[in-house]
């Protein structure tokens, strides 16, 4: 019997949050990760490009045997979904519904707040898939956060001062319309790395609004659209990269919680 | 009689800090000013791609009309400049060894601090051309300063804690092997936004070293090569972007302090 092989695809690193989820989820299971590094930060660029650039990754991903992709890039979700399920044979899931439907289940009312990066507020993807669930999104954009935990900054004190200003911000805008988040969601995937230090900047601003992580979210809804997995085998990954193999290597580790010992150099063009 | 049209390239906006440094000493002059924003950051890529980069936006450039080449990006000035010369038939000037230069007429000692991105320091091209002129340079990488600038936080009390910690840290560094810098080079063109700042933290630092700006520095060192200029016109410029055109008249217009009217979008490919 051939082992489960799941890809899973990111223009970087971030998207090992959403691996470091899966893995403990499917036992015996082989992942492929790809993170499309050369050609990052996918959110400045058009829409055509980042779904040529996703639709190549997730074929290369395909056609290395995986019968399962997961898009773990909030950008390429929210720009190149439908084209990358057009382009391939296999299931294929992003990381924003899943993230709006567990913080539908995690919000007391229909207010929630999204932090995310300028280019996937801009798309207003989290908005559109939550307003699909009966809930009305306000999105924060937060450029700085990826920086800061791409520094290793993640319990540093000028982290902790962007957090109150971001978050002071968010929840002043929503203020001023008589809205209370009761959930707030990580819409990217470097921010499940300062969970903690955002659940303590909201307690400091009294919000007792719940964290939702929409890596973990992500990772649930792969597993239950697979169906149950047994093995008395943990699972497996490799990992792929298009340039910079050093900086996945050590920042990935970060991020994956567990060490990254090589890392394959791949060439998509251009 | 034609006017003389200057080229000025960067991956992003930046160099639009050594733009503003030109047009007051080139009356009369005309200036193209290329963005390669479609595959900024340089930083993370191989040589082969920056140089592919560089080259085909410097010989853009040059089909335009442009008698004289500035290349105002410190990664494709470390790692292409060489190529960049094969490949097209009128002068380039770089960003670094101007800076240098600088940096060795203010420095009252042969140690010099040069503050930069992670790939401007990875590539050691400021030590390298600093030891040319006799100078000891010590690299300091400044991930944050860039996302800040991007930010806006130019004054931002944030933006001096970031300072305080990367410039005390430099300054330790260097005192631990005897040493303290009689000069500060920038070597981003992002980091000119917040000269003052650097400046101000130095000095509350008790750190009498001169801050060099090398943006300033190329633009003087374009302008001796080029000989006298004299018109009573302005300069006048005109911008192109490969992408984000939005981002990129909103941020420019904080680099160039002045207003951009418009950018043209343009298509190298890939």
């Amino acid at each position: 019997m051939t082992r489960n092989t799941i890809g899973v695809f990111d223009s970087g690193f971030g998207g090992l949050t959403v691996l470091r989820a899966l893995l403990p989820l499917f036992p015996g299971s082989h992942f492929l990760y790809l993170g499309d590094t050369a050609r990052l930060p996918y959110g400045a660029k058009s829409q055509a490009t980042i779904a040529r650039y996703a639709v190549e990754s997730a074929r290369f991903l395909e056609d290395k045997g995986c019968q399962r992709l997961v898009i773990a890039c909030n950008t390429a979700t929210a720009l190149a979904l439908p084209d990358i399920r057009d382009n391939v044979g296999v299931p294929v899931t992003g990381v924003i519904l899943p993230g709006a439907q567990a913080a539908r289940a995690a919000a007391t009312g229909e207010d929630i707040l999204v932090l995310a990066t300028d280019a996937t507020v801009s798309s207003h993807a989290y908005r559109d898939n939550a307003a699909s669930l009966g809930l009305r999104a306000h999105e924060k954009a937060c450029p700085l956060l990826v920086p800061l935990v791409e520094e290793g900054w993640i319990e540093h004190p000028v982290l902790y001062d962007v957090l109150r200003i971001y978050l002071r911000e968010a929840l002043h805008e929503m203020a001023e319309q008589g809205r209370v988040p009761s959930a707030v969601l990580l819409g990217c995937t470097h921010y499940p790395l300062i969970a903690d230090p955002i659940r303590r900047v909201l307690r400091e601003l009294d919000c007792p609004a719940t964290v939702v992580d929409s890596a973990e979210a992500t990772a649930a809804e792969v597993a239950a659209a697979a169906g149950p997995q047994s093995s008395l085998h943990a699972a497996t990954f490799e990992c792929f990269a298009t340039d910079s193999v050093q900086k996945f290597a050590r920042l990935g580790s970060l991020f994956l919680q567990r060490p990254i010992h090589s890392v394959n150099l791949l060439d998509l063009g251009g």
